[in-house]
């Protein structure tokens, strides 16, 4: 027998989006999988009754994201609060351009996550220690062992936060353009080209021993484009 | 005698960052150009007291943004209220992995755009069929032209949204990583992994007219991979 797959997301009321349900997913593999093809989201959360849209990296470990930033920076101060701070994680992958023969049909092949919660500061130093590693490794695998590790001094000046994936939701859309059926004979070309995040040759610090070799992890990274953005 | 630049965005309490100030700008130019390299950005507001962020396209028009959704959307409904809807509109292009020999100075070379403001829908109709050109063509330049204008019905399903760039601030990072004097004769890999986004050959809608030939505008826009992400 093979194991059951892993129970979706519970949907709540702001997880089922207005319109455009049947782009919505709660499936916990394609959320992951989404997650895990960036390192780049965008955190909002509320200041002084505004929102607050920052970008900033992040990492996944198992149900739980972490983002990192300096014990100064504001909203890490805000989710070092008792009560946390409420927030809004949002990472999207643009795939591709889709382009129909009308304006209106026009639009982007992309795959997005949102994920609504109370982040809150990790106190527990392992914790922490393992998150900043988890950070390192969302952005390039591997690398967290090839690097010097943080000193208390490091540790001490980064704060980690902490948001559990419990409401959450996918977005995606793929194929091509949804034309009209009379649209179809107009002289327009109509197609989807694809879009992905490509990463070029990398560049040594001037002031690297030319003897420390190219890591293995970043030859193998760098050889294709990464899909995703 | 040459042009005087254009004044600089007026820094506020909430566009000046509370921790690396270096890297923020209010420089107008600046701000235009990170704008014109992007079409996806993350829209922030507020429901039921909690922080949203939503992934949508938005075109630059001057010193106005433009997004669109359907006139069922929750935002685009919020800001048709007399007081429009408070927003932060965040725009990121991702340009490099940096990696340093310690992995707390491991970073990644961005330029962002983060707008604060109240959205408000646009009602006059000469400018919402503006918007939704200069959407269009904020994604594929070339395009809005060379497609089927919206008719009355589409228009009437679509809303659009303003916000002025008035409260606005760039943040971006270049360069190499910045180690510790101490740390350089560690013996580990240092540099950047350039990072852009990269377009892939279009893909024609299997019910093309084969007579309809691939738009120059595709074809150069396609040619070499565009910075950004």
């Amino acid at each position: 027998m093979s194991a059951a797959p892993p129970a979706p997301y519970q949907p709540t009321d702001r997880t089922v989006p207005t319109r455009s349900r049947e782009r919505a997913s709660y499936d916990r593999e394609l959320v992951h999988s989404i997650l895990d093809a960036g390192y780049l989201c965008h955190l909002g959360f509320v200041r002084d009754g505004a929102p607050v849209v920052l970008p900033t990296l992040y990492a996944r470990v198992g149900e739980r994201l972490y983002v990192h930033g300096s014990t100064g920076s504001r909203p890490l101060r805000g989710a070092g609060a008792d009560q946390g701070l409420a927030v809004c994680l949002t990472v999207t992958h643009v795939d591709g351009l889709v382009l129909a023969r009308s304006a209106f049909h026009h639009s982007i092949n992309y795959r997005s996550v949102l994920v609504h919660g109370i982040a809150h500061q990790v106190t527990d130093t392992g914790e922490r220690s393992r998150a900043l590693d988890a950070i390192v490794e969302q952005v390039v695998p591997g690398r967290s062992a090839d690097s010097r590790r943080a000193n208390a001094k490091e540790l001490s000046a980064t704060a980690v936060v902490r948001l559990d994936l419990e409401e959450v939701s996918a977005k995606l859309r793929t194929g091509g353009p949804n034309d009209e059926p009379e649209d179809l004979e107009l002289p327009y070309w109509s197609g989807v080209v694809p879009v992905a995040r490509s990463y070029g040759d990398p560049i040594p610090s001037a002031d690297l021993d030319p003897a420390v070799p190219l890591p293995g992890y970043l030859a193998g990274s760098t050889a294709s484009a990464s899909s995703g953005s």
